[in-house]
């Protein structure tokens, strides 16, 4: 008899039928004898279609009301989910964000987790009550609706079967588990059986859509066990846990790609004190966050400065660059929207030499250029022309040993 | 400059060009230098939608889980103005049950207001920011969400604007006011410039639609004087207000009529003591309300027993009647659910005798047979057949002289 927390993405809640499919399988789980807190996201679409409805009104809505309409999406999928087991004869309640509590700071849209008072919930486990949670939502400390990005459930999930000391968190979705790729674009990627925290926060910040990056955090911070799995099978997915020595010591563990990104060079800047911030702090004040920085130092006092925003900052950022680049006396400032991040990740790289020169020479082979590279302790990302991103990710699967057999 | 609450239903929020329509008339109020509390019920059709949903699960949904559904419509409304409002820099802020807070009893889905603490509220308006509140929806005791029956709403408005101690709380509605009668059923009904409390009591639970009975209950206790009147246009409503010695003293203030119920007879049964509560208390147990009952004493020791009730509930009490009535030796138990109830209302028959007298022979002249007569101090109902539920209204219109000249 264990606690565990449960939580279902918005495909797995996506209409009453599904709906009922999950209430069968925490039935399972309770019927097993284990305490069950389950968190839910909104159903799929529902907060687009609140995000429209809102814009309707204004393109730029209000950020504490647009959370306060886009909190009924989880709302709803609880109460759902809440009358469902109910009307299956297990106990069940609904719990929003303010009810739990999920403290949370002011930031509306994107607000942090402070704190979890979870007595409420303790009280319904003692009284062998399936908690169930709406994701994705909090309040601050002045009674705000807030919510968490997107992705939050995860974080919800995590965060919750953190402050529960729960035995497991399981992250039901729709896919089977974290692949070594995507296997739409590498048929041969195999599904991962234990990942740690590491390698699966460096996956999520460069784009694996599997967990939100937060939540990975929170896992790590708490070592919290985060089971990956499909909420449409029984399958096994797969475990996320911190580092051990009995893990598999593969040198990569996965090969992702990101087509999200934009570019922006300034070419010949003084390469003088200060530069770089007269660039990057307009760039921030405009709340775009800036991904890879190179700058290449050339013989004649001049430098060449080139960064990554997110695509849908391109247009922004690149009218921000050209309007520094004209008061610092850049000779050209440019851009480009159709590049790619490949990216390495494995905790086995930190002991294995010579992974960024196996990846860089794969490349090579296959007659693609490298346009930026970044690295961390555990992963090498590589930027490259957009069109052959697909090429890339399937050259490295295979050079790094991943190919199912 | 005073602290005006407006309150705005389901078909004058029903979209957003509608809801824009209502911040318009918001942001004149506001401009004026007037404090604002608004108050908004689901959009048009959503509460329905809701219910349609929950009856997906189960045909008879966990009550605290649906309140909880529900209150997600008014949260949507409620965001959605407050947005529009900021949009239009008018500052504003939505506020959920829990958030104002309005304190309610522990019934799901047909909730009594206990207590509204105001204080955020007042905080706002003391920052000249319009409080747009959720209505429908309090929170009890423990933090869970409750709503307050059909039509709350109105309640919410008439109890923020007593706990606020308000100068004016304004009902928008799709109609211009009270009206002497269903302007659909008699072409010459004026509107009522003023009504008392006490007369719109009475014509609310008799089946006039304007205001749920409950706020009326709430605007006498607290004398609020209530504005209903017309969001599409600037026309003065009705005021409905207390008693006074200014009003128009006319016998008969508006009729009514109600083809929501039926009614059931148990002929000759024993007349002894205990029998009226054999009846009653089963049908008391399943929920059911009785309306109008009557019973006539024959020479033989035997009495007939007739009532009336919801006709939704009409095939239930039917059965309980039966059961009874074979338990008790009743010589037969029939049922007719082609009725009508017709009702005039004024406070001024008080004051003047005869008006059932008048009454009576006006239905008598169209030839109408009366199957009940119910009573109060200032309203007379007859059940007569449906089919004449209309002349019925006609002939009584223009009996009372309420006929537009």
């Amino acid at each position: 008899m264990g606690l565990i927390v449960q939580k279902f993405g918005g495909t797995s809640v996506a209409d009453i039928d599904r709906i009922r499919n999950v209430a069968r399988r925490v039935a399972g789980t309770y019927r097993r004898g284990d305490d069950l807190v389950v968190i839910v996201s909104a159903m799929a679409g529902v907060t687009d279609g609140l995000i429209g409805l809102a814009r309707k009104v204004n393109d730029t809505p209000d950020k504490r009301e647009l959370d306060a309409l886009l909190a009924t999406g989880e709302q709803t999928t609880a109460t759902l989910l809440a009358m469902t087991l109910t009307s299956m004869n297990i106990p069940a309640r609904s719990l929003m964000g303010f009810q739990v509590e999920v403290r949370t700071d002011h930031c509306f849209g994107n607000a942090r987790i402070q704190d979890i008072r979870v007595d409420r919930v303790r009280r319904l486990l003692q009284e062998r009550t399936v908690a169930v949670v709406a994701g994705f939502q909090g309040c601050d400390a002045e009674g705000n609706i807030t919510t968490l990005g997107r992705g939050g459930s995860d974080t919800s999930a995590v965060a919750i079967a953190a402050a529960l000391k729960a035995d497991a968190c399981e992250i039901y979705t729709d896919v089977t588990g974290v692949f070594t790729a995507d296997p739409n674009v590498v048929p041969k990627a195999r599904k991962i059986d234990r990942i740690c925290f590491e390698e699966m926060l460096e996956m999520a910040s460069i784009g694996a859509k599997v967990l939100q990056i937060r939540s990975v955090e929170f896992a790590m911070k708490y070592n919290v066990p985060v089971h990956v799995r499909s909420s449409f099978s029984d399958e096994e997915g797969t475990m996320v846990v911190q580092e051990d020595n009995g893990m598999e010591r593969v040198v990569v563990s996965a090969v992702t790609m990101n087509k999200n990104d934009a570019r922006i060079t300034l070419r010949k800047v003084p390469d003088t004190p200060g530069i770089a911030a007269r660039i990057f702090t307009p760039v921030a004040a405009a709340g775009i966050c800036v991904d890879m920085i190179i700058q290449n130092t050339r013989a004649s006092g001049k430098t060449d400065l080139t960064f990554t925003v997110p695509k849908g900052d391109y247009q922004t950022a690149l009218a921000i660059g050209r309007t520094v680049g004209g008061e610092i006396g850049a000779e050209d400032v440019f851009g480009d929207d159709t590049i790619a991040k490949v990216s390495v990740t494995g905790v086995g790289m930190r002991s294995h030499p010579g992974v960024a020169a196996r990846m860089f020479a794969c490349l090579a082979r296959e007659g693609i250029n490298i346009q930026m590279i970044s690295t961390s302790e555990i992963r090498i990302s590589c930027l490259i022309e957009q069109k052959y991103a697909e090429l890339a990710v399937q050259a490295l699967h295979t050079e790094f040993g991943l190919d199912a057999s």
